[in-house]
């Protein structure tokens, strides 16, 4: 059994962390740290976990938090991973961080988007940005991990197929992404307040959101040279979910059924990506609860562009799921291990 | 490994039974039947299905549906598992109906309530009304179970302990209950279309709703004596979820611990009831996705009422949870295998 | 052209009486108290009014707020009202308080509900209760009027015919509401974050609602009798509406036409009560947005019981609109001017 | 008084003219027609308009609902509109058709995109687009208004000013469009059933939606130059709004504050289309329920791109809250009169 901590373990990633550990097979949570719920059970904070985890939340500072575990996941405000990263390292324990401190390799982006200190370069150096299914290789022998955001996961993987392949104008990616609440966390705010979000629908962040220069990053080494994108977030009246439409210019003509077999085959044996036929499209609906990331295309030839849709639930492929994920490569598991789960619905 | 076949798949209850016995680590999916997508493939009809389940509906009355089971769920409209349910038991193979046929003990009162055709009398007495914590020992030996509806079984759980201990007075009860649209079905209607119903809150089947004579069949035999209730259901803008407020009066003052001790005795070791301590009450989305069946109480000496509140999801504990958790009864499995889910939150 | 100011204009309920205000062809709005945003213009607090009502909002203690009104609508939290309220009327204006201060006619039993100071029995004594239909003409020559909760107004309005008229049994009056989120305010709190909120039901004040004095008091005023009831609050996910569904049972047999026929007369000519006729009941979106009442009987004979169904936006015929209403009748105008709306649908 | 018709009056469109005409001062209802209702009381259909509207719905066909009029709304499925406008314009009164049929100027695109008779030559003639802004003119002297689409509307607003202007590269013009679901009107299908449109986003109408070509002939016009879109629209979890996201390319970099200007004198003095300042981006709910059109703007100096946000109520400035506005224009009236409402909020 793998024992693992979660620190801020009472936000919304943090909870769908715990949530997926505790049906995990091989897992057992070692502790739970709470800045704000440190000394109450984490079932008091979370009634759902009722009987299931009564576990008392610890600070996180408090070092036996991580002494107990064999993997920490980090669900922290950016800014706070850095020093608590090094410390778990050098006791020889594994970290995967949920937050934004060791997406950026470059500590000059970092800080110049997120106002902050970065981590160190060796630091940095250390850590694998974890798009599961692109960088395996290098997760797997990783001892530090860099979780992706809920928006650059479900454009990077929707985009992944035909950066590698050189099929379409760097130039020309225009993104327009929409996310349910939830992805504002559990923090209460007017923006997250139901009688103003509900019945409503905004964009934000504009014309910088900070997920930015992570997309334009991932790309960039996917594509092999210096790529910028327009990228405007959503929010949306709906709880879990991210929906990407992303619209690009191939640099010749395609058929759409060539296009869907590159992805197809791209993904191929891929337990969490679904590449969907001709003429059908996502809803987040279908991925709700799930690990997985359901992509349609379309090409539209009186304009020539092709629209890639991408679908996630912003909690778990988005967050929780897809660190798990890593967890599993980080630890030799079978990858889909506590993960196989069907959507939800209706 | 258990061959079920599903029949009335493509309902919400059915896709509900598809969903929980595909995850379930001892059970096979025999036949999938569907009247209105026979030679479909499941994932074609839900998508959240694609590359877990795309085996093709058959036609209810294709006989490998039930040749190739053990046990066979029918999740059909009232009035047409009866001769499918005879047929069933003839081959030897188990049933567990969701359908209202085999609720009521009364040829009678089915007649009055439904106006249709009831079953025989002999296989009326074949059949165990499948409320699991109560009626476990009858379930376990049975080969015909009535699944209970979504309002009786949030209701007589919410009850039992009282009529059992005979505290309350039986001429004294109300049942207010709230639930989400998905208890409608699949089936469109005006009453169902999201533009009618977002925003909205309405009673409904006033004053004689159908679950009425099934709910007042339980608590009589729970109670031992003849009980009529008031029962208003409402609808609410959500799609899963059920909350019953049940008004009632004891014969005498009470202490609030005392009854709320009462209740943790009853339903000792039971892993999906969940009775909260004082001063706390139910939310539906603490359940949601689960089989669980939480339970408050409040005592008001104001007025000498003792108010009992459940939560359940009406498709899992309400429906194809509950039709589950009987079924590992009657193959003798761990009660809760297959549906130790934590619910999804938030 | 009447001069009103509104204290606590930028929470729902000050807002709501500003945005009918703005379309009343009557009145001018003469200044905007806010704590929270003083300083700021009212459209910058509220978009929606933007090049509508760009006026800056004053601190409430600003005296200008209230000179330069005839009439003052105080939307605070309890316990603010009070000595504002004197001050006011001092000034020879008129006193619209929509908190809790002045609805008990009693100072103990404020007391034991708030546990806050109540005001002078002297001031007390001046307060008219705000429920427009009942108490119309004391409310014409009133200067100070407490206008009802949300709760209340839905409550007595379904009661008053069967209080009045003697009819039922006031030892068993089972009152359970449901209401959106917007009444819980503009406050951020996590009882009302989207992510929380949604897709949930959930009770909430048992088993001592403070609602519930005021409406035991008035009540008994029309009962002429001292009366208790039950009554449990629950949160629904939706953001404007309220339903109550009201369980009595009449002293004897009734036929339902015969109460529905008395409610229609005892209702006659009033703009904002509909009562329906045998077998329709309300829906909260038939009354979204305007000052209407719906109201639906239901007589179950086999249990004894008449349900009262009862529908309101809580906004408005549960705070502004009939703040307003009563506003026209102190000014003497016609009742529904400013209020005559159909409700948006859907 | 202008006598107004609504043919097609019972499906939301032809509900929210009924609405808005409801409580307009200088009109009176002089027919409704209704295919599916015909014979039945308006609140028996809408029982929001009970006491209000109970006037009997007739059959659409009836000669009485027309020969009644001075102006008949049309809200009828595309391909209906084209003989009853004819027959309404020999008999000497206006026409507003809320249906596709006389958008497109030309018969052969018409064909192309709806497979179906266009009207004559002659008819397209008369018929001016009822983008009330822009086409001013030519409304106040028509007799046959083509009252555009809602994302039509929504999205040649937001573009009317750069192409007017020239400023932009037509070649570059993406626009990704959010609805909530009454857009896709009252009748039942399991796109608008609640379970499975609440908590879900989608694509829809991928590669052509239908409004592609109205929207491309409106700019083309507008720019002067042949202009082909990139449109997707999207179906959100809520009832009412719009909301468009428009990407452009400047010819040259622009400084946002020049552009905000340029918008604002473009649509200075308009009643219903305000201009955000820098920095501040439009929500639909600060709209719902007017007939208001808010634009944002934001520039990308990294990428060079400018990105235009535009809401409406969908059923209010994308139906029947412009078409008002239209027959306001047509009658010489005040542009606002009936349309003059504050946005319901929250």
């Amino acid at each position: 059994m793998i024992k693992a901590s979660v620190l801020g373990a009472t936000g919304y990633a943090g909870q769908e962390i715990v949530r997926i550990l505790s049906m995990h097979p091989q897992v057992e949570i070692a502790g739970l740290g709470s800045q704000s719920y440190a000394g109450q059970s984490y079932s008091y904070v979370y009634p759902h976990f009722r009987n299931i985890l009564d576990k008392t939340c610890k600070s996180p500072q408090d070092p036996e938090v991580i002494a107990d575990a064999d993997v920490v996941f980090l669900a922290l405000p950016h800014g706070l991973s850095s020093s608590l990263a090094e410390e778990i390292l050098q006791q020889g324990k594994k970290v995967i961080d949920l937050g934004a401190d060791f997406r950026l390799n470059s500590q000059k982006t970092y800080q110049a988007w997120y106002k902050a200190e970065p981590p160190s370069q060796e630091l940095l150096q250390k850590a694998v940005y974890g798009i599961s299914e692109l960088n395996r290789d290098r997760i797997k022998v990783s001892s530090l991990i860099a979780n992706p955001g809920c928006y650059p996961t479900s454009i990077i993987l929707g985009l992944a197929p035909l950066l590698r392949e050189k099929i379409i104008d760097t130039q020309f990616i225009i993104i327009d992404s929409k996310s349910g609440v939830s992805g504002a966390g559990r923090k209460v705010a007017l923006g997250s307040h139901y009688s103003e979000v509900n019945e409503d629908i905004k964009v934000y962040g504009l014309p910088r959101h900070r997920h930015t220069p992570e997309i334009e990053q991932e790309l960039s080494l996917l594509g092999e040279e210096d790529i910028k994108v327009s990228f405007t977030p959503h929010l949306i009246p709906m709880t879990r979910g991210m929906l990407s439409t992303i619209y690009t210019k191939p640099k010749a003509a395609i058929k759409i059924n060539d296009v869907i077999k590159l992805y197809q085959d791209f993904y191929h044996h891929e337990p969490f990506i679904r590449v969907l036929p001709e003429g059908e499209y996502p809803h987040t609906k279908y991925v709700l609860s799930t690990n997985c990331c359901d992509i349609g295309l379309s090409w539209d030839e009186r304009t020539g562009r092709l629209i890639i849709i991408t679908v996630i639930d912003n909690l778990v492929k988005g967050a929780a799921g897809q660190a798990v994920q890593n967890m599993n490569m980080m630890f030799g598991l079978e990858e889909d291990i506590g993960l196989n789960k069907i959507a939800v619905y209706p």
